[in-house]
C-alpha cells in the first residue's frame, strides 16, 4: 500500500487513538511526516506477510516523558543517525521498518526514517497500543533482546547499547533519555523478517489508517464520530471489542513528570453530576474506574477524547474542564496471553488487581 | 619500568594519597592487580615520552560513587571488555593504556587492562590527582574529545557513547553509572601517542610508587610517616609544596550519596581542643578551612590520613573517632593555569572563591 502525503492525518489520528492516552501527541511526527514525504512521494506500507525471513528490520521510536516532547523539539535526524549506526552495527542495510508502539506520535516516528533510508514501513508494530516501558513490547515478551540498540538525541549525541536483559536495557535507556532532556529516539529489537513475522503485533498500523479515516468520513458526513470509530475498530479484528466508557467533563487532575515519565491520575464526572470517573496514568492511561468500580484496565485501551472533534487527548494534554468522552477497546489477543500480561497487564504496573478483559467488565455495556 | 608485585601495595598507598580523598579506595583494585600480576610476571610502565606519535593511547578508569564501590564489587572484566570494544570501533590495537586519575583505585585500574592486553601502562594520567567528574580532566581543559567513548558495567552491559560535547558526555556517563548500579568502567578521551605526551600529566604513576614508597620505608626505619611522605612529594617535581594542614579527631561527619557522587563535610578538631578543620567533599575533598580560614582548595591537594598508619581515608570511609592528620600539596602546574581553573578550580564546584595557591594560603607553614 502507497502512503500518500493526504493520508497521513488519518494515521496521525488513529495513532493517537490507538495510544490510549500515550506514545506522544502526534502532531509533530504528523508535521515531520508531511515534510518527509515531499522528499519521496510516498511512503509504502508493507504487510508483514511480504516480508522476506532473512531480512533486517528496525522497530524505532521515542523514549521519554510525553510532557517533554511537548516543549523539546527534535531535530529531524534522530531516527536516521540510530538507523544508520544499526546498520554499521549490523554489518548490512535495514530492509523495513516498523513503529515500536503504534500509539501516538510513535506510530508514525517511522516514516520519517522509511523515506530517508529508502525502505517500506512494515504493517505492525511491537505493542499494538502504546505502554511507557521499552520491556513491554511482544518482542521481550517473545524472548527477543532489545539489543543492540542505539540512542540519539537532538543535541546530535549518540549512545550504542548492549545488555542480555531488557529491563537493564529500559532502565539504561531511560536514564539516558532523562540526562539528554527527557526525550531521545531509540532503534531497538532489530529483528529478522522470519522474528517479525513471527512475533509483531501484525495489520496495526493500518488499523491505526481505519480508525482515523472513520473519524474523517464521520466528521464529512455529520455521522456520530464515536460510533464509527469504534465500529472501524471491531472492523479490524485487532481491537474486536470498542465502546464508550463515559461521558463528562474533567473536574481534576494531578500529574507529574517523575523518573522519565508522565505520572498522574485524571477525573471526569459526568453531565448528570452523579457518575465519576477516574483514571490513573503513566504515560499511558493505566486502569479506568467508573463510580469506583473498575471497568477498563491495561493492556485493554482506555483512550480519553474530546467529546466534539473526537481528537484523542493525550496525557500531558489533559486539563481541568475538558468535555470528554472515554473510548475503551479491547487490545490485541496477543497481549492478553498469561505470559503477556506479566509484562503488560495490571501487576506489571503495580496495580494490584488481576486482569478481567474489558468486554467482561462491561458486559451490559453494548459490545 | 616493571612493575613487580612487591611494588603494587607502594602504588596502591601512593594512589590513594594522590586521590585528595577520592578515586575509590584501593584496596579492590590492588587485590585485582596482585591477581593480574600472576598472569603477566609484571606490568610495564612506560616513560611518556617513549610512546610513538601514532599510538593509540586509551585511558581508563571508574566511574560513580565511591561509597558504593565498597559494596559492590566488580566481575573483573569490565576493563577488557570496553577497551577490545574501543579497538573495535577505532579498526586498531590498543598500544598503551594509562588512569584517567591517578588518584585512589583509579591509579591501579589500568593495570588489570593492562595485564590483559599485554601492552605497557603509560606513566602520567589525566588528572594528577582524582577529580569527581569526567570532564575535569586535562584532556577537556585542553580540548580534546571525551568520545568515543565505553561505558561496562560489572552485570555485562555495556554503552558506546558518542557526543561532541565533553560535559554532555560527563551527563550521559554519569546517568548510566547511576542506572547501572552506581559504579561502571570508562574508556573515555582515546589519544594518539602525540597527544597525550602533549597534554598528560607526566609521571604521575612513578610520583604516586614514590609516596607510597616512603611511608613503607619510613614505617620499616621507624621515621616520621608524614615527614617521608611529603619530602617524597616534593621530590618529584610535579607536587612542589607538601606539608601537615591539621592533626586532630574527626567530631562530625555529613555525608550522602546524591546524584552518582559522595557528598558532604568532616570536622575535625585539635588535640588542644581549641583548632578545628572543616573540609566539604564531593567524592574529593574540596576546600578546607582551619579555624574558618581557607588553608586549601581544589585542585590542590587535601588528603585526610590514619596519623598512626599514614593510610589515606577516602571520603566514603570516613567515621566519627578518627584519628588524623590532613595534609595538603601543590597541585601539578598544568591544573593551575587560568584555564585548567574553570573546570578544576573552585569556581568549577560553585564554591564562591577564587582560587589561591596552597603555599600562599600557608606561607608560614614549611614548605
Amino acid at each position: 500500500m502507497r502512503i500518500e502525503r493526504s493520508m497521513l492525518a488519518d494515521l496521525a489520528r488513529g495513532a493517537a487513538f490507538l495510544g490510549s492516552g500515550g506514545g506522544g501527541d502526534p502532531y509533530y511526527s504528523l508535521l515531520l511526516a508531511e515534510a518527509a514525504i515531499k522528499r519521496c512521494d510516498a511512503f509504502e506500507l508493507l504487510p508483514l506477510s511480504e516480508i522476506s525471513d532473512s531480512a533486517l528490520v528496525a522497530p524505532c521510536g521515542w523514549i521519554g516523558a510525553p510532557t517533554v516532547s511537548v516543549e523539546k523539539l527534535p531535530n529531524g535526524r534522530e531516527a536516521v543517525a540510530g538507523l544508520r549506526r544499526l546498520e554499521t552495527i549490523m554489518g548490512r542495510k535495514i530492509d523495513a521498518v516498523l513503529p515500536i508502539e503504534i500509539g501516538g506520535g510513535n506510530g508514525l516516528a517511522p516514516l520519517i526514517a522509511a523515506a530517508e533510508l529508502g525502505v517500506p514501513v512494515l504493517d505492525c508494530d511491537g505493542m499494538g497500543r502504546a505502554f511507557p516501558e521499552s520491556q513491554m513490547t511482544i518482542f521481550n515478551i517473545r524472548n527477543l533482546s532489545a539489543c543492540p540498540s542505539v540512542l540519539t538525541a537532538s543535541c546530535g549525541s549518540l549512545a550504542v547499547i548492549e545488555t542480555d536483559d531488557n529491563l537493564t536495557h529500559e532502565r539504561i535507556a531511560r536514564s539516558l533519555s532523562v540526562a539528554l532532556g527527557g526525550i531521545a529516539h531509540l532503534v531497538e529489537y532489530p529483528l529478522t523478517g522470519a522474528q517479525a513475522k513471527a512475533n509483531a503485533i501484525p495489520g496495526s498500523v493500518s488499523a491505526a489508517f481505519s480508525a482515523g479515516a472513520a473519524i474523517r468520513n464521520a466528521h464529512a458526513n455529520s455521522e456520530d464520530l464515536f460510533e464509527a470509530l469504534t465500529q472501524a475498530l471491531r472492523d479490524t479484528g485487532l481491537y474486536p471489542y470498542s465502546f464508550t466508557l463515559f461521558d463528562g467533563k474533567i473536574v481534576d487532575l494531578e500529574r507529574e513528570t517523575r523518573g522519565g515519565f508522565s505520572i498522574g491520575k485524571v477525573i471526569i464526572d459526568g453531565f448528570g453530576g452523579q457518575d465519576r470517573m477516574e483514571i490513573e496514568f503513566q504515560n499511558e492511561n493505566l486502569i479506568a474506574r467508573r463510580n469506583g468500580n473498575v471497568c477498563a484496565m491495561t493492556p485493554d485501551l482506555i483512550t480519553v477524547m474530546d467529546r466534539e472533534t473526537a481528537d484523542t487527548i493525550t496525557t500531558e494534554k489533559l486539563k481541568y474542564g475538558q468535555r470528554v468522552k472515554v473510548i475503551g477497546a479491547a487490545a490485541p489477543a496477543m497481549l492478553r496471553e498469561e505470559n503477556a500480561l506479566e509484562f503488560v497487564g495490571p501487576v506489571a504496573f503495580g496495580l494490584g488487581l488481576n486482569y478481567t478483559p474489558i468486554e467482561k467488565l462491561n458486559a451490559r455495556a453494548p459490545a
